[in-house]
């Protein structure tokens, strides 16, 4: 057997990135899951975890599990695999804390298989370990922690990933500590919408990804806003508007929802803006007594990293 | 009196492209109109036609008119103008024959005004001519004609327009001789869609402009998707399905409804593709027994064009 062992950091990842529900996402430097991965004589899947989640070990109960066995069968030549995973992106706080499990555990796997699999194939493992996180599977997390920078997921089915271009920006995130289920913050969504409000969405996402692609900071921070799903799931999380508003004060570019929340995201374009937008974040949550962890990074721009 | 005359060539644009329902249009090189103004002792806008299509002269009754009226009103300086227009775009073929009369009649009229107006302002005043065409105040059509390229309409109340790359592309049309009127094509439009729906629709505006900005073609052809629009408005147009079908076949990338019809477009890689674009068009109107024109160009870069 081979004695092969691969560690690697998978990003925390913001999706949906305001206006564009479901399509975009993008990874951050911080924070990261640590996770280590080789060849085992067992067969099957062996998981131990190195952190204080208690997340399943069972490999189809849990999302690193369920991604590698769906790699697995396209990997015959695979007995078994002993995976260690240290969690620090916390599960439940909107992150991207499955997919960073999912997509790091896949990307692993293929580095001990030589590179056998493209980045495509990994995101189609890994959306397995989405599907038993929310029952839906989704790459807008995915994408981005393999991808790396900020990715456009166009279609599902058929997969078509476009990776976007990331100028550097300053990401500020906050996590209040209570819990949004995924299932209900998407539950509380209204299926149908109105045709004038989606076209005001397109325009955005539109000016969104020419921002982007030209490095139009004001440009990207008018095409923030989001007219569709914010004013729905924003009432789920205390202090949102109050954030919202005073990090714009503060100068930041704008932001939101970070997935389906509790986290909240705000983008600057420097550093002292984005830890000024931290500042803000710690007195709303403060003044409402509610318990919160910060992070001011930067936007990812390779993914699931490879250390050793 | 200062007795200078400009003359300018207003070209038709192809307002949607396919997903961009509302925000996206471009300009293309043929055909277009061809008009000329100068100041007037007499108050107020004399309109002279010097085509076949007796539209009316009364300036609050032409779109041009309307466009001009509204600039004057922020150019109390202006006694009066004197407008020529030989329209060479056929009114009612939906590829923005009244955007070409509004947005050429003020771009000639601010370059008389030593451009005293900025483009912004020049389609502020022109959206007034598509009021008075369509009912609404639409900038995909205006925009796309005074700034050239493709260009994103974010928003309209505040006006943002965001001038997107425009790659290399070859545009064939056909215009079937049917008539769509705007109105109709916009009442059969459901006010009501589903998220779903949305989404997939959003997932290609965004792969759309990145394509433009990557200059990604193959991107681009797989973004030309509309499950919104299309399927109703498309009705109204007999032989769309098979020309859509057949110029895939011939390798167009994509295209579809011209505005709100009747025209249809297609975009191509090379001239040879969209030349035998053309002839598909040309067998499937024949078979039909429609009488129909059709054109071969390409993305006009510079919008209304000042010649003298």
């Amino acid at each position: 057997m081979n004695n092969k062992k691969i560690v690697v950091h998978a990003p925390a990842t913001v999706a949906n990135m305001v206006c564009g529900f479901d399509i975009l996402g993008f990874a951050v430097n911080d924070p990261y899951d640590i996770m280590s991965i080789s060849f085992s004589d067992h067969a099957g899947i062996t998981i131990i975890n190195e952190d204080e989640y208690n997340l399943p070990t069972n490999p189809e109960k849990n999302v690193a599990g369920a991604a590698l066995l769906a790699l697995m069968e396209e990997a015959p030549e695979v007995k078994g695999f002993e995976l260690r995973i240290k969690k620090q992106i916390k599960p439940g706080s909107g992150v991207g804390s499955s997919a960073a499990s999912s997509a790091g555990a896949v990307v692993a796997a293929n580095a001990l298989l030589n590179n056998k699999f493209s980045k495509e194939d990994l995101v189609r493992f890994a959306m397995n370990g989405e599907k038993l996180a929310s029952g839906v599977k989704h790459a807008d997390n995915i994408a981005p922690c393999i991808y790396g920078g900020v990715t456009l997921i166009r279609s599902i089915f058929p997969l078509d990933i476009v990776q976007l271009n990331a100028p550097t920006l300053y990401v500020t995130i906050v996590h209040p500590q209570i819990e949004v289920r995924t299932a209900d913050a998407r539950s509380i969504l209204k299926q149908q919408i109105q045709l004038k409000d989606a076209i005001k969405q397109w325009g955005n996402i539109a000016g969104l990804v020419a921002g982007l692609q030209k490095e139009d900071y004001d440009l990207i921070g008018r095409s923030l806003e989001d007219v569709l799903i914010e004013p729905i799931r924003s009432i789920l999380i205390p202090g949102f508007d109050l954030v919202k508003q005073k990090s714009k004060e503060a100068a930041a570019l704008g932001g939101g929802i970070s997935g389906s929340g509790p986290s909240i995201f705000m983008l600057s374009k420097s550093e002292s803006t984005a830890k000024e937008v931290e500042q803000v974040m710690h007195e709303v949550f403060e003044n409402i007594g509610l318990a919160h962890h910060t992070y001011v990074t930067t936007i990812n721009q390779h993914g699931v990293k490879i250390i050793s």
